[in-house]
């Protein structure tokens, strides 16, 4: 296999040659959305059709999916070879999905099997605390779950737990629900303990290195609060971590559940990390159909069609508006309340992965990496930021997520029309707007269109479309990773904070500017 | 006055010849720290030492500041012009707070006496909802409160709730706890409504139009639920709107409280929009104190010396940064969990009001305005966007607000330190970190450093403290708007998608991909 920059490849050159036909718009009707559909897992399509990129185009973005061998590198990650070339790590997440590629070893033992038994002793916790046989200190069912974990402990987590709260809720099958608890910031688990019954609270503890500062201190935060409570904290624990951290095989939690160091952060959702708490409010078999959905999602991905492989295409049309449009952002725009956090998990897995200067070699690159990634739910977006959509100086690329139907089937009509019909006549118009813009004689009422975006959608966000979609972004992300020729699973970038964290709190930094800022600050 | 394309004056043409020296960093020491704070309205602080911008631009900005006029335009606008060029508006969320210039008279009336006048009304409507004197239509005290608003009428109100509820429950301020419906996402209002006792709940009906689509819709969805659970809708909705909506002077609510055509919807957090739910939750001397902390701060933005002007130099400065130095985003990353929702509210402040490609005159303008704004509270950012903000290949200016010390009051120390030191050492280490960044032989642990911030820090977030900090972002991005010569306070941005989803609604839109996009989403 080879690994090439962007910039040596031959396709890039063609690319950009074709740079002159980006402004060509118009053409969006009909027919052009019925054929830029792309069938994806779970029930779900991706339509670029308002991307206004013609055949030309999808052509050499086929080449260059070929010249960087994107399939190859994905089936090589699947067959367990070192793909975090800087910390010397396989990369696994699919692998808690499913069997896709080998068998992957690692010290004699079979990794998919390893999940897999993780799997079954998380989903059988979970129904033991479902069924109230597994209880508090005092006796008391647990009633709360509330997860201790930052980054991709908290976000992955918290968005999917936000995305089938209402959908397990009105099918009967949320039995606890969920807090979260992440920030260092003693106001956070502050409030969300003083806001719950902790005799009916179960914690989980989401640590893979076991050292995460703001995770432990979180949890003799929470532990203190328990004692307090006069509860037996061992009784209302449990741990997520790796089998070699520091809080691994204590029998002082309620139990343990292991990922290893092949899982990283913001790709573990699909572990234990996600699993145990999911598990816990919305039972295994959800956890389950979640799963199915992700690793049917991550079986398409294997197509080597670009206009049949919705996460590759997604990929190049991304890397086409990076590096030969120069686009600096790109917004996540989904028309579901149900995912108002998907974006922020978005956000973590993008630019965490792919916000990079040096390739996997730890040589500098001369183009642009990962964009700034943000969003909120429509219609909300709309009444904020949507003017500088339309009318800013910059162009930002769009990724529209909607769904036919709501998720609790209680809806009002209004003049007319349900709110579900409003919520997506509402993204119909957008669509086109961004796309086709209007002329006005008054140029503050015009809007130039030609503002790029693509559509993905279903009939409803259950988990099966929920596992397709993330498993969408995290293999888009993936392969606009091997395009540019980066090490999209390590993040070197937030140890010198953490460094210098450490010096600040020692009280000798022997920096006069940390110190100065932590007097202002108050320390 | 004079209004001039940014392009147009020669200060701009002296800034860009600046633009060589914008490498220059190192510096950054404790005597750089002290001489770059600026005083702010609520014991509050301005600090722009890891901006690395030297004395020679700072002159430059000040003469920026002064060939376009901005405090005379901020003078003018306090005292009533029509600043709101495209909509023929006066713009007046300043003297919702307080006079600062001559009385504005609109139809023979005072309209600062006018908001005065309905701020003791909603104030007094408040106590008798705090007290029980006014309760629901079975009788029962008033415990929950819920805003049904969209845009301005949700973001500010929803922010600063989050801002001070800690604050005052841990005061014994709180009566009422909040929560808010805006999305016309169905799921949005069934989940609210269904997790509160609507005996006891008391709805905020805000539309300064009265015709918002979502609004309306979300209206009749409550008043649906009150009918169904056998409550008198009129008995648990009071009104926000303007006195010229269909709205108004309705004896079917409880009451109602008006803000006019001069009250944009992003900037309306300061009048009943924000004042009714705000008063009701944590009481009119809460809110009270909040807007004094926020008139304190416009009086301090009319200051001309730019180094004494917080609002002023920090607008000065992303002006330089994004069209000198051609930074696409910003991030605003406040270390304090109460503000978790606080950047999304500046991203509709920032991008809603600069997100333009004309000036006020309608014209087209060859330079950047406003840029992408995205955040989250640190120091969760940490553990997700961070990487490419350290190392990715954009930098993005980084605006960090903190305090000393906690809301609740409620920490632990673990391993020497209290969470509250933990959260303020690693904000002083990122500072530095993306600063002074890191040299390292393996270029993947290399920090360029380089990547500029600024600081706004206090003792506590307060209600003074938070109003003080509402209005410094409100008056940057105002003095950024007179810079680019833009109209600041309209949003025809957002009325292209308005008219296409009656089109869709309609049923007939003429559109065929308008049509087709319909079908894909059901509809």
């Amino acid at each position: 296999m080879r690994y090439t920059d962007l910039d040596k490849t031959e396709s890039y050159k063609k690319l950009l040659s074709l740079k002159e036909n980006a402004a060509a718009r118009g053409g969006l009707d009909a027919a052009r959305i019925r054929s830029c559909s792309v069938p994806m897992a779970g029930g779900l399509s991706y339509n670029w059709a308002a991307k206004a990129a013609g055949s030309g185009l999808i052509a050499v973005l086929a080449e260059l999916a070929g010249e960087q061998e994107l399939i190859d590198k994905y089936r090589a990650l699947l067959d367990g070879e070192t793909m975090n070339t800087g910390e010397g790590r396989k990369v696994l997440h699919h692998l808690l999905r499913g069997q896709l590629g080998k068998a992957v070893l690692h010290n004699g033992r079979d990794l998919g099997e390893f999940y897999r038994s993780e799997r079954e002793r998380f989903s059988a916790f979970a129904e033991k605390v479902r069924s109230g046989k597994l209880s508090g200190s005092t006796g008391k069912a647990f009633r709360h779950a509330v997860q201790i974990g930052i980054g991709g402990s908290d976000l992955g987590p918290r968005a999917l737990y936000l995305a089938l709260d209402n959908w397990a809720a009105s099918r009967g099958r949320k039995k606890l629900s969920a807090a979260f608890i992440s920030n260092v910031d003693p106001d956070d688990p502050s409030a969300v303990t003083a806001g719950l019954n902790l005799e009916e609270t179960v914690f989980v503890l989401v640590s893979k290195s076991g050292v995460t500062q703001e995770t432990l201190a979180n949890e003799l935060f929470v532990k203190n609060k328990l004692k307090n409570a006069g509860l037996d904290p061992g009784r209302h624990i449990v741990a997520v971590t790796s089998e070699t951290s520091p809080l691994a095989h204590n029998p002082a939690y309620l139990d343990s559940f292991y990922i290893d160091d092949f899982i990283g952060g913001r790709y573990s959702s699909s572990s234990a990390v996600g699993g145990v708490i999911l598990s816990m409010a919305f039972g295994p078999e959800t956890f389950g159909e979640f799963l199915s959905g992700a690793h049917e999602a991550d079986k398409l991905a294997l197509e080597r069609d670009i206009t049949k492989n919705a996460a590759l295409l997604d990929a190049l049309l991304g890397v086409w508006e990076r590096n030969v449009l120069a686009y600096p952002a790109t917004a996540a725009l989904p028309y579901s309340q149900a995912l108002s956090r998907f974006p922020a998990h978005l956000q973590q897995l993008d630019m965490e992965s792919n916000g990079k200067r040096v390739n996997r070699n730890g040589e500098p690159v001369a183009y642009a990496t990962g964009p700034v990634v943000f969003g909120e739910p429509g219609t909300n977006g709309q009444h904020s930021f949507y003017q500088l959509l339309h009318q800013g100086t910059d162009i930002v690329p769009l990724q529209f997520v909607a769904f036919a139907e709501s998720q609790r089937n209680d809806d009002l009509e209004v003049e007319g029309s349900p709110s579900q019909t409003k919520l997506n006549a509402n993204l119909a118009a957008q669509i086109v707007a961004f796309a086709k813009g209007k002329d006005d004689p008054n140029r503050n009422k015009y809007f130039p269109g030609g503002r790029p975006s693509s559509l993905i959608h279903g009939k409803q966000l259950d988990p099966a479309a929920l596992g397709s979609l993330l498993a969408h972004f995290e293999n888009k992300v993936m392969f606009q990773g091997f395009v540019w020729n980066l090490n999209s699973f390590d993040q070197e970038g937030v140890q010198l904070g953490k460094i210098l964290t450490k010096k600040v709190l020692s009280g000798a930094s022997g920096d006069d500017a940390l110190d100065e800022y932590g007097k202002l600050l108050g320390l």
